[in-house]
């Protein structure tokens, strides 16, 4: 049975005071919903990854699918930290492939509500709290030993990286629900603070509320799911053989391309997961873009930019779109399909025929890789 | 394709002091593992309610899927508060289902790391926490007024409602797993404190810290799951339009039944989820065992005994074997499971060949029903 994106809805993202989680969780769905115009909706699957710890929710499915007028509806909410939304897709793609249900996918975060140092520990919580948090660490700070090791090691250039969250606020300026809808220069992310040396501001992605919503159907819609893999990775960082390798998104990638019968030259657009400069670059060579070392040297407008060879984060990442954390992957996966639908406006790439999403859960613990293709394809 | 219960692993119930909650879940899905005999295992699902309240942990299941060497295997937290054990089973069944896979469940919460007062509210979040707890509700005042308000409607005897936990723990005695392996007599639940008028201390089920862990299987194991099903019900019970009936268990009891082609009365074996005595009493009722308002009367040992007409919560229930909140679904499933199987022990029914496990989230806002059948039926 083939899995198809029926529907598709988003809320803006940022530092959503006027809504509350469950608001958010709703608009986004009221969104897809009238964009499917399916009638019927077989299951509820909601996206989300802190939500008992910053708003005090522990059955938040529950409370959003009452929201939505769903009554009666099996709900689900899944979790895998940072990883949710692209983890909850694959579980919705299973269910329709292997039992042809309609599935609407809501990813949400509200993160504001919080204070930010709680949102660093809530952060945290996707690494190992004991042998990281308790001993100093943080997020930002094991991902600037991965960027520090990065440079030494392939004697790669910081200024070039810099580029990629340059190039993503670029793509960002006409994408109306990007969190940071500015330009920034070279300039200015460099000589934005550092807050984990060598990570400075503006290479990191921002606390961000926001919602985004799919219905798939396994026979309405123009853009197709032809590839839904996961794959994970030891937990603890420290632990790996390698921490410059995302062996979850090579393993999820090498499946999904062998399952879309596909190669990443065939790729026309991607959104990949830059929770930092650094995450960006990795996957961008985990998802083979680029040999392993090299991938610094792509982060340029001809390669990443929307008329580069891989047209990348082509409504600003995570870094200028905005990461409200569990819903990441559902956006992901929602502007591929604008993309593939021809519907992406000013932020349109050109014959965009085939698709890839990739979206990591704690520091690549677990990928989620999903090739999409449009139904008739242009040329 | 068929859905088999291939193994079961099950941790003792109670303050687990001595493990953490990875830990926990080790030693359930090791001990599935060995009992199942399969090598190789497409998914993990983990269910839990309030880790990151609680343990703090925003990726759970990807240290579990570590700690248990399974690097690589895709991995999922599935939450639907204390729903979240039979909501897991359910999503793990339809991928046996639809694609026919080998999934691991593994339930696991652990509670006892918090005081008391914090998990009080920490119950509180599978309800609405602005118009309940902000207002000084908790979850077991809100089972409370359900109580006096069933026992004035029905001009039911407290007393004979009261004996649910008394056989409930008369069957914890031989459960090895049993967080409460010591008889209580109607007067002990009578004297016991008023925990919110009228409940009584002895009628609620405990915090408890646990794991349980089933292996499903296309085409192993000899007892099968013939029905899943999920259904759920308006999010805050006041918005209810009766609050003395689950709807969500009724419609996932019937559905059940229909697919299962069996009705109440072909039922072997019963788990109900009695997290207060109340909760048991209705859902008795919505199962169909009973008419509504009639429920009380059937709790004694002649229908729910070990040698009643349905027996129920064989084990001990949540009163007794314990309620560890997002295991307590998959702990129900496992020893349905053990009874279909005919390894139930001292706690054994006899001629046990279809069983049914009914588990609640929130005020039953989601309901699971399964029903199990052993594959050789004996007579």
């Amino acid at each position: 049975m083939g899995v198809y994106i029926a529907g598709v809805g988003m809320t803006k993202v940022g530092e959503r005071w006027d809504k509350g989680i469950v608001d958010l969780a709703e608009e986004a769905a009221i969104n897809a919903l009238e964009d499917a115009n399916i009638k019927k909706i077989d299951y509820v699957i909601v996206s989300n990854m802190v939500t008992e710890f910053s708003n005090r929710y522990g059955n938040l499915s529950g409370a959003i699918v009452d929201a939505i007028g769903m009554i009666g509806t099996p709900y689900f909410r899944v979790e895998t930290a940072c990883g949710s939304g692209g983890s909850a897709v694959h579980l919705a793609y299973s269910i329709v492939k292997g039992m042809g249900k309609n599935v609407l996918v809501i990813g949400v975060e509200k993160l504001s509500d919080f204070v930010t140092t709680v949102n660093t520990s809530a952060m945290m919580l996707a690494e190992d709290w004991v042998t990281g948090l308790n001993v100093g660490g943080t997020f930002v700070s094991l991902n600037a030993l991965a960027l520090r090791y990065y440079l030494e090691r392939f004697n790669a250039d910081h200024d070039q990286i810099m580029m990629l969250p340059v190039i993503c606020h670029k793509h960002a300026l006409t994408n109306p629900y990007a969190q940071f809808r500015r330009e920034i220069t070279l300039e200015m992310v460099k000589k934005s603070p550092v807050v984990a040396d060598p990570l400075h501001l503006l290479e990191c992605s921002a606390y961000g509320d926001g919602a985004a919503a799919l219905v798939l159907s396994p026979d309405k819609g123009d853009v197709e799911i032809v590839a839904s893999v996961v794959a994970t990775d030891v937990f603890r960082v420290p632990n790996r053989a390698d921490p410059l390798i995302f062996k979850s998104v090579k393993l999820a990638a090498q499946k999904a391309y062998t399952k879309a019968k596909v190669t990443p030259s065939d790729i026309n657009v991607l959104e990949m997961h830059d929770a930092f400069s650094i995450t960006g670059v990795i996957a961008f060579e985990d998802l083979g873009f680029a040999k392993k070392g090299e991938g610094w040297k792509m982060m340029k407008e001809e390669v990443i930019g929307l008329n580069g060879r891989f047209p990348t984060n082509t409504f600003g990442g995570l870094k200028a779109r905005g990461h409200p954390v569990g819903a990441t992957g559902v956006y992901q996966i929602a502007e591929i399909a604008l993309q593939l639908r021809g519907e992406a406006g000013d932020n349109q790439v050109e014959n965009a025929n085939i698709g890839l999403a990739e979206n990591i859960g704690g520091i690549a613990t677990t990928a989620a890789v999903h090739i999409l293709r449009r139904k008739n394809q242009v040329r």
